[in-house]
């Protein structure tokens, strides 16, 4: 058995990875697999719908906003919201805090006019923290500010979410939905694909607000149009099936153990505990992330040279951790400490932080 | 144990699902579910390139064609492709042969210039045949001309694939790529999602002109560029890993039972008995598709009323056939026959069809 700090597609809970095997097999009594049903049918349209009212309960979305769950991932929707809302003669804004942030704003640049509300490039080109509550420039015109709530590479994430008043804040949630409670009626919209904490990779939920819905651009292909799968309740195309079913589960289970305040309570202790071991041993371990920006599902360190790097990378490997190694654009040490990552998991992780010889 | 005529997502291997089961558990000897493998990860890295290999393998793809295994299915595909090659002053031919050519037509329309190369719409709304040689309108200054291959509400299959000359070829195979060997060198593009013949939904193979992919245009968002997902060999996002992986294992059982000519072999002998079988009760049955226009892959056929068409289903039910039922907007019955229906499981329907008294 592996202890997997992969940082995405991340680790599943062990029942909802059961309970998907057994859909293989015969999916809701109908006595053929998930993946060879119509997705057409009562059993799936069924267990769609309930993964989509799971997710509404967990995050306690509001009637104001639609729950679409689309096919591929973030980058999907880094295209697909400018497509939608950037209408000739508006602008957005976006907040850059590393990578995908960038790569979001860079996105909608091919499709309308996009400002930077922040940057918090160094100048060596990485990125520590998030903009603090002065360094935003919100454009009271702006049809969206685009965030992105929690940057992977960099172990950086905004604790608090910024107040952006009557812009319609959009946040790509990726890493960090369903990590913590969130207030879903400041957001116009959130995205985040499935392969951190919702389920398997291949499908996007979706959260938007519905008057945003109805005032995007109907003079686009129907395939790229939110109003297009919310009058289809997320089954104009056949979805990914698999992992929506999954998804299901992994909800049930987000349930099951207490929902988003119980999880958020387990997240916040192992973010604690592993900071404090690393903290408590600057001269081996050097965190990058800024004091407050530092994220609760993502830990990045690094040791004095990259020849500790990989001695600490081997340690862990030999105790059957998988998936530490650093984004390969920074190196270092990088933990994805996701929703189904365990407090014991934490421990052993834990262990050899403080254990590790150097 | 149920006999699936689902028209799609349809049947798959037993084999194909047995493996798939494993790699929920531990892929490729890793200790990890595939769900929760890294993309980077050389595991999953290996997997897909294989998908591929085997998939060039089987249609005998030259080196002038790249294959990409993108997110979605072909409803994406409908936009990508007049966004990536209908450059501003060009047009694109549609061939309109049933609901999803039009469709295909329709996407196409939002994003350029484009015109119908035939349209076989009867006066009744409903669509019986491909065009014949002579009633395709070939415009040699068209950047492609696309049709559909097979029409799965109609039932009708271009049998011969048309020659355009030296304007690109572009089709949509998805329910029936990989059923009959092709001359892929004769394609500018070949699109297929994968939940008819190749594996579960949310991926769909793009089989492309080496120099389309050069031609395509550079001043769109990055993900939907076929270049980039060819420059980045399909893992320019998170790929719907649970799906390609599986359509790996459905792909080598597709070698081991003797490729696409053997596969062919099969699939003419299934739709030969069951239209055979229809064609011998012609006061009970009705096929609307027109001879020289029937598909392979789904047979459609009416009952003389309504009610006739019930009973048949009923009965059928009753035997654990599922998936009969006819498109919404059509009504009758519809057998998908595709590659993983087995003769034996056809033979079932021929019995009920034979026997049953109306």
């Amino acid at each position: 058995m592996k202890i997997n700090f992969t940082v995405g597609p991340a680790a599943l809970p062990r029942i909802a990875i059961e309970r998907a095997r057994e859909d293989l097999v015969d999916f809701e009594g109908t006595g053929i697999s998930v993946v060879e049903q119509s997705h057409r049918g009562a059993a799936y349209e069924r267990v769609q719908a309930e993964a989509i009212a799971l997710l509404r309960g967990l995050l306690a979305v509001p009637d104001t906003h639609d729950i679409l769950l689309l096919s591929g991932g973030a980058r999907t929707q880094f295209a697909m919201l400018p497509l939608n809302l950037l209408t000739p003669g508006t602008f957005a804004s976006y907040a850059i805090t590393g990578y995908w942030a960038r790569s979001a704003y860079d996105e909608a640049a091919f499709l309308g006019d996009v400002r930077i509300a922040a940057d918090t490039r160094e100048p060596d080109g990485g990125y520590r923290r998030v903009p603090g509550p002065g360094e935003l420039a919100i454009d009271r015109d702006a049809v969206y500010l685009h965030i992105c709530s929690n940057n992977t590479i960099y172990g950086t994430q905004w604790r608090e979410l910024p107040d952006t008043g009557a812009v319609p804040l959009v946040a790509d949630m990726t890493s960090d939905l369903l990590s913590r409670p969130i207030d879903v009626a400041r957001f116009g919209m959130i995205y985040a694909a499935a392969q951190k904490n919702l389920g398997p990779a291949g499908v996007v939920a979706v959260i938007i607000r519905k008057d945003l819905i109805e005032r995007s651009r109907q003079d686009i292909p129907k395939v790229w149009r939110y109003a297009i799968h919310s009058q289809h309740k997320s089954l104009y195309y056949t979805p990914t099936m698999f992992a929506v079913a999954t998804m299901r589960h992994v909800l049930e289970h987000a349930v099951a153990i207490g929902g988003v305040s119980a999880i958020e309570a387990t997240n916040r202790e192992k973010a604690r505990r592993l900071y404090a071991a690393l903290d408590a041993r600057p001269e081996l371990y050097r965190v990058p992330a800024a004091e407050d920006s530092r994220s609760h599902t993502i830990v990045t360190f690094f040791l004095p040279d990259a020849d500790g790097d990989a001695r600490f990378l081997a340690e862990a490997s030999r105790r059957g951790m998988v998936g530490l190694k650093g984004h390969r654009t920074v190196g270092g040490i990088r933990a994805g400490i996701y929703n189904w990552v365990s407090l014991d998991d934490v421990d052993a992780l834990v262990e050899l932080i403080a254990g590790f010889r150097g």
